[in-house]
């Protein structure tokens, strides 16, 4: 895998320049591209010119290539949100996080496979690791474009899963920010109080520069891990549900954790939390009903059999039922809150098992979708793997707002996995 | 003025035809438009066809006819957003309060004018209570359209006082309701924390009917009102830079509430609130300086002078200070949720006095901004006028997420006034 932080300081001290590292990622792009398909479009001749622009190599991202799940407007590559509706359509503007990573001296170098409008139908992505198993979705080609080498970075956006399970799948270093830490706007809405932006890198390092250099926020935690972090490690009333590996990866992890210093502790979800998780599906589909109105009332035969069912049911949920799921929800995240007091971060299974066999489904978001309606930053931290050689992750959960303390958690949980 | 909830059962009654209706506001708009100028787009040709239709007379809004601000996005009708760089521009979809209008059976008749990105560049619309005097922005042609006779209802959007300002320069009802009531997606977004869509009617019922329509809540008041309210009146710190007029306004509609059994009573703003008023424009210009991004870094030259440089300010708001402002408006939000244990709602000034001469400013949003932080329900109140016949609207405002309540205070506030 390409490393994002090691490559841009590469860049910036004159022993690498943009160019090289852009024909290094073509050529990752021609060998491996023609089995995985983690690309809708690319146009590496724009990122070649691009990279060898001047003064490239001093910004703060040093002309690193990033791929942008195709989800997400881009005023130069077509944008189709992973449905034929959008066959070709062309976004009149850069969402604002594709401004962000070009203001600070990234380069795109393609659009990335979603699934049909970041929910469950897949696209056409296999998994890198074993092209037999899914990559995990929605943000499929994110996740295999950086386990595969082609890029060093790529966007995704998760509002249930869909960033910390593929990155598990495909055994990368996925980052779900503390909501709203990236901006939304330019992505194509399915629930706007869940869709959450988030960044796949190799290391945990390399997503946090990334999200340093796109914020101005002080996240690049370079080689430092907390200290004596507090973790507490949460099974969730789910945990029959998660596969033996999930279980002796969560506890691999959790002990390698403890041997670096980390004070490591079982703890059990408050009953409010456990409530909240059971009405995610709530919000999510009636707010998809709305936003996706469009799409229903005018094309409703161009959209799935999977979509249109999901949203033929959510037309029942009545506006109390929602309105009683936000309150659900907020009675969680004060609960959440309080429960920071004696914890730094949480540690927890990324998926119920290693990527499923077979592309006819993405796997389940069943635990992540707490965290994504709580807003939490989560990092799912590879580096464990099955009997079978398949990635298993585990996934730290931070603070609302303290993503720097949770980065560095991620960080000492990845270095004690990996000594 | 043209009563949206007395049509809407006039032609579920078959006392009146959708069509009838339309031809009615073709007339009026024949007659006012090329004074006021009110509407950026009209298909009068289109929406005649739509009333026409079979079935539509039965349905929640009856075929009424709606303006919507040209700063959201319709698939029939170019959305310009009031600014050159986006001149003929045609989104591929309709935003999702345009479908939730076309859903319950209402009919877009046009597109209003909008100031520039809904900021503070004026379009040509002029008041209809005297041309020579600004109808107030940014939701400039949406009041005027509703306050001229052209239109029964129009929706405009509030990021400080886009909603209230224009409904008090105007003359008619306008309904804020509680932030993420009506979905703003698809609107060009300039701030993701304050951007609200609202409602212009004719009276507090046509808003409370037509708010009720589009999302199937409890809010149709018909000719119901408050009983017996608790009402605070709040001058604010700024209280010295309203007007005489404005001043006189409060007074003689909180005495006319007080004389329809209202128990009102002075009420200072805490603290932590005056701190939020304060800290408003941070949280704007920050996510203006986002969410306008592409149009800043591509289009630089075709933004007006004045925004030009308020975006080229905001670029010097740092991200800690951003944070701290969301503090600021997070404590502000809890405090007035305590206050509103003692009260039903609030009344206080719509704006520092009736509408400024000329058209070169929309006036100040100084007496809205905190209520469009905190997510409040707001309603401006007409009736009253100045010395000249200028109207003067009083707000009043309500608890989050009860708009009914306020609505229903607001209904007796028109009332009393009348009376």
């Amino acid at each position: 895998m390409l490393l994002a932080r090691d490559l841009a300081l590469d860049i910036q001290s004159g022993r690498l320049s943009p160019g090289d590292l852009m024909a290094r990622c073509a050529d990752a792009i021609a060998e491996r591209e023609p089995e995985i398909g983690a690309f809708v479009t690319l146009d590496l001749a724009a990122a070649r010119q691009q990279a060898a622009a001047e003064g490239v190599a001093a910004r703060p991202l040093a002309g690193l290539p990033f791929g942008v799940k195709d989800i997400i407007d881009t005023r130069d590559l077509p944008t189709e949100y992973g449905s034929a509706i959008y066959a070709g359509h062309r976004p009149a503007t850069d969402a604002p996080i594709v401004t962000q990573v070009k203001r600070a001296g990234g380069i795109v170098a393609g659009k990335t496979v979603t699934t049909e409008f970041a929910h469950l139908t897949p696209g056409r992505t296999r998994n890198p690791r074993n092209g037999a198993h899914t990559p995990g979705g929605s943000s499929s080609g994110s996740a295999a474009a950086v386990a595969a080498g082609m890029l060093p970075l790529a966007i995704g956006t998760q509002t249930g899963g869909s960033v910390i399970r593929p990155a598990a799948f495909c055994g990368v270093v996925g980052y779900k920010p503390t909501f709203r830490t990236l901006p939304t706007l330019g992505m194509k809405t399915f629930s706007w109080q869940l869709d959450t932006m988030g960044l796949f890198g190799a290391r945990v390092q390399d997503v946090a520069f990334a999200a340093g250099a796109m914020t101005g926020r002080a996240l690049d935690i370079g080689a430092e891990r907390a200290e004596r972090p507090r973790i507490g490690v949460v099974r969730t009333a789910r945990a029959a549900q998660a596969s033996a590996a999930a279980h002796d990866a969560l506890e691999a992890a959790a002990r390698a954790a403890e041997a670096a210093g980390a004070q490591v502790f079982t703890l059990d979800l408050p009953e409010e939390l456990e409530a909240a998780d059971a009405i995610h599906g709530v919000i999510q589909d009636f707010e998809a009903w709305i936003a996706l109105s469009d799409e229903y009332d005018h094309h409703r035969g161009a959209l799935s059999a999977g979509l249109r069912a999901h949203l033929d049911a959510a037309v029942g949920i009545g506006v109390d039922t929602y309105d009683e799921a936000r309150r659900t929800a907020k009675r969680a995240r004060q609960r959440l809150g309080d429960l920071f007091a004696d914890v730094d971060a949480l540690l927890t299974f990324s998926a119920p098992g290693p990527a499923p066999e077979g592309l006819g489904a993405t796997g389940s978001p069943m635990f992540n979708r707490l965290w994504t309606l709580m807003g939490s930053p989560c990092i799912n931290v590879p580096g464990l793997v099955d009997g079978a050689g398949l990635p298993v992750g585990v996934q730290v959960v931070g603070r609302f707002g303290r993503d720097r303390a949770a980065l560095l958690v991620a960080a000492l949980v990845e270095q004690a996995i990996a000594g």
